[in-house]
């Protein structure tokens, strides 16, 4: 397998039945399973097929089987969020490093509006060995937050916002541009691919 | 006269010649002139007819007659710019300002890249009755100013960067969906609109 | 605090529950809660707690404790609308405004379609210490009232129209470009963040 | 011949010689030429051909023939424009309803940032059979206009501004969102179709 | 009344209430009422207060009291669509002229992927006093209408279409450029508003 | 070689020399040379090592080489263009078609603004085996024809327009919503590719 | 009948009566019905009129009457398409095609993020006599497809993904910028119109 | 220093002048200077006041120093470009990372329309610890290799193409919505950015 991580079940746009079907095949040959963007249904329909399924409602994922302990407990990744309303971006990526036994430490709403709570926890972020930073909006925490560390920021803009946030690019336009150096960026609340990215980071 | 400000000569589109006649007229008419965005060629005109006349080369700001000193010196804009390019739309503020009697506080090339560059100035930042803040490429010096301070924040994009700064979008927009409250957007590169609109707030 | 007015509620995305919670906790602390973008469901949740929670329909507001009698009754906004949809974001900005202590003046449904209706009340447009003024589809009031005041225009493009309004971009394009000069412009619908930036202007 | 109006010269993309021959062509046939859009080096060699024929720089327009004295002088069309930088376009629309034999009323620089400079001549706005209205930046003179009178009004944006105008989009839209009514919109800077469009409309 | 149009009433954003109790009052006032981009719930209510309330079902229409006959049977507007889809913004556009005193006739479903049925009418399309255009998706049969006649053509985009139609965007743009001349634009799907031009143009 | 095409040289981006050595040993190799929007010292550059090229100013297209009899004279492919603005970018195409050996009829400047033009060569345009369509502005000409044909249509949208054909999108637009059907649309200005299309239905 | 397909029912925007109707009419004069895009509700009803009506559940199309065997079983299209959620795009051509009597052949699910899965299937992708391609997302896939075969390409974004997928527009603009040449495009999510293009290409 | 990096100067927007002084202090201060997108006058500027210095005519880059063995030869970063046309920004990718003593093995022109080129080299292109991919147009081989490779994409559209490429938008939404995983993206044409961000990748 190419990257340890291709088997992950993308849920929308597939019935309940699709989703519990092709969870079921995924868990019998393998015995775990990682579904993202899940809706409740489709969690129930698993559920009924695979009892031992879990639901993390905050990041929209259902797993099937163990998170793994780190592989190595010295690096982590740093997943920061700006805002309250960006957590299923940030909880879908945080999971999804760990499901993949990669140690994360969570900062979140530490957004520029209130730049001390970002500073008062300087040490983990500058001690990351990679680090995901979601916000929506105008997104400036990413460029903050590379202006302050050596290491690779992983930028993933949210749809959170409205008007000319317009839904998402707005923060993708600014991350895109970060004049702060070490940034790239992922598509609009793609939480999923900064875990993959920041994973394939670490255990380079 | 309704704000004090609009006999100021807008240069683009002008031939030399207009350019010169105008400013003569109104020198004529009130002892003073301000033209912006002056190309030097329409610097050399004006000079031949009014030889008092002065190149403010970076503001790219012509001016006929003194820069009265602050009507009320307690009372100051800061004018902050995120890099060097960014100076000129800076200076046009700053000039603006000064040009209508109200005293400027500038602080040059604080970009959220080297947060401290900011941090270290914050007396001066705090201090002020009301800010321009110019940011080109992201823009994000506008969210981290705004969530330091109590006073009204005047957000100018400029047009800085290149790729998916598309000439100043991704700063305006970065501006328009600041978290951090207390700010309000002029044009791209309008130094001299984000000048008049302080000069309102602090001569409440 | 910083703005005196950080601890007001976002309603959108969070659900009943969490605005309920939020709300008492913030209610507990200081006593009072301003709630904004509320459905009326979240409301109930939150009166269910909170037996002297208001609701504010057309702004969509909940309010719990005491509208302060104006700090200074010599100074007022004046927040005027172009037509009858872009009540809801007038209001927003009005009710913030004396939430805050500030004196408000309403002048709805003066757009320039009917230029007298303006005209009419120019006395207390003119007399105004700052003005908000919200318009959607082209937003070409912003631009009247700008040419005729002399203080500072706090412009809030609306999502009111169909078609090329494009959800307000239209009027927030018109607003950005304002020949009148003395006006900035906050986010589609922001009727909060223009009264607490009118707030910062007349409290200077 | 359809419109009366098909054998003009549209000069952009011509050589100096492809528009001196298409030119010397038409006016063998029919004594009379119009070319818009055209370059001083265009008028030099359209004039070596054609000795009589008169440049309108403003306008951009070179005539060989008369104007004919108004066929109609009991009927006209208003052109408004709102700065100076809109009197090319709005001169191209004027002296095409001329050539056209339609007269026409000029009122220039009537911009709303001066309300009363175009309330001061309310009589001839009201007084025309139709209007032509060009304005860049934010166009806000085409509602207010509208909102004026009760004949069909042509709306031209102009490409008159800077960052956000977009080129003359922001006119654009702000004029297809024109709530006053009686509105309609022909493409960016262009006068001459704006007048043949009036022209049409006033000899019904 | 300056434009014998202004009391019309827009339905979309006002409550069932709302519309009935305006309906009323126009009613009350004038014995008539039209009423736009009406739902069904709309119509009911206002139906229960004024019983001899009609529902125009394809032009979304609400009318009270009569069509008047044409003031001027010799003039007609010539209202054409492209498709069925686009019936709707043309039965608003027909019944509008029609509740105005204008004379209309119908060209419906004349798209140019068959220009025969087109062409077949050519005398109706070329003996009309102005002419109302709707189409979507590419909007071309504008252009060719507009190549056929000597008349104004009032050109309405509608939101006929998917993908790269953008929501009536792209039949916007191809009305904006059309070649043909003769040719202005209202917005995206204003059929009432298209209709309230024609009327004024034959009203000339 | 896959497509007997692959071997053409792309001229923008290159300098005079490397397209001049490119050519030759082009040249060398296959002893002809096919040179796309070369401009006339790109040419110069590349007659000075092979005498025999050969410019078509109007094309824009440098060749080495004879241009073959068609292989199959009885299929022709027809290119259409709608206005004269239009020609390069029809003569980019048709040259690409001869150069492999295709039949071309050129019908130039047929564009809906006077359909009896199109209509007058019906026979050719129906006798076509494929036809390729160059179109600016609103490019409207596409669906005409589409709806006149059985064979497909190859649709290349032009950048020619000013102000909202937005450099050839709107044309884009138009020919991706084409209501007629049997369109497919390759990039703006793409003259070249179109051809190849086109030779590759013929050719099947 | 010119194209031999124009007798197919576009569903969208038709109520399920209106659908009914217009498929028994068509079916009363030619025995045969095709309508895409069909919901449930509106097979519900054709159905019940026409009793031998199927529902082709994964392309949304309704029809009536045999498929005919392939009128040149020797010649075929390939159907490709880049993941699942493009599949119903992809049937709709297949289906089209087949339902025209063009044989079909489909390889689905072959996108570029596992090469080996296209690479496999090369001789049936080089030996189609025209391809459809349908992709969502960045659909990168059509340019790797172009360079593989010597045929003409027809390629169709779809509506698959989120974020800056922009609803098709994304791997719309990759299509027409493919590099590899041979390459049309049609509509977003228009496997309909694909299907007829690649019909005309194979039946030249 | 935070990043090893900070100290490179970007050339656009300066003057030679000061072009020259920033290098000379640098140089001063540090022995070494990279300056990036230099004009080949502001590279005379420089070596007229630091003669060891040299200029990278591909890259558009001015170094002086050594460029330092690589610190870690059994990692690399191979960089890849799809075109001729984007090798300045590969090459600015290239330098970069050698200037910063990374191993680089270059694979140019190894564009989708000819796949062969690119699997040619698969054991370089799977054995790189990092990879940087530029691509203008559609942008798709950054799909193709991500769905190679299990290490971290850096991906940089480049402004490359014409037409609907949109000055590298078309190839940054590509890369934003590549389905293939393990990819992350800069800014339009940033080399720099991607060789930096590569380097703290390799670097871990
Ligand atoms: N939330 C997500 N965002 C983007 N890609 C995802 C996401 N979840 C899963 N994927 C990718 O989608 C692939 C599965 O797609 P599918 O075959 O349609 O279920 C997985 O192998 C992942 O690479
Ligand atoms: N740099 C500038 N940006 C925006 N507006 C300006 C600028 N300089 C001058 N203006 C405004 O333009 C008006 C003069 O325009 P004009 O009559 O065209 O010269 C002045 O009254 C100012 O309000
Ligand atoms: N369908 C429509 N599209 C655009 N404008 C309309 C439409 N129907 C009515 N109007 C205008 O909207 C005005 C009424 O707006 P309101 O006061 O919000 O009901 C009328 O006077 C008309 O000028
Ligand atoms: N899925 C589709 N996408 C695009 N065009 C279609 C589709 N289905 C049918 N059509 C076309 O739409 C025409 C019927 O449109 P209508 O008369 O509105 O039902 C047919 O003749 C087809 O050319
Ligand atoms: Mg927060
Ligand atoms: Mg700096
Ligand atoms: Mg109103
Ligand atoms: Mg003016
Ligand atoms: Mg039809
Ligand atoms: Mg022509
Ligand atoms: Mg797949
Ligand atoms: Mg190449």
């Amino acid at each position: 397998i190419r990257t340890g991580m291709s088997e992950v079940i993308y849920c929308p746009g597939k019935s309940v039945d699709q989703t519990a079907q092709i969870a079921l095949r995924l868990y019998e040959r393998t015995g775990r399973v990682l579904a993202t963007r899940a809706a409740p249904e489709q969690f129930d329909a698993v559920r009924a097929l695979i009892p031992s399924a879990v639901f993390h409602t905050l990041a929209r994922l259902i797993s099937v089987g163990e998170f793994p302990a780190p592989k190595n407990p010295d690096r982590y990744v740093a997943v920061l969020t700006a805002g309250t309303a960006d957590t299923p971006v940030g909880e879908e990526a945080a999971l999804t490093l760990e499901w993949q036994g990669t140690r994360v430490e969570r900062l979140y709403d530490v957004g520029v509006a209130g730049l001390h709570r970002l500073l008062d926890q300087l040490p983990i972020v500058q001690g990351a060995d990679a680090l995901v930073v979601a916000a929506g909006m105008e997104g400036a925490l990413v460029s903050v937050v590379a202006g302050l560390v050596s290491r690779p920021v992983v930028a993933v803009p949210t749809s959170v916002g409205y008007g000319a946030a317009f839904g998402g690019v707005a923060a993708l336009l600014t991350m895109l541009n970060s004049c702060a150096g070490g940034v790239a960026v992922v598509n609009i609340d793609n939480g999923f691919g900064a875990a993959c990215y920041a994973h394939r980071i670490v255990n380079v």
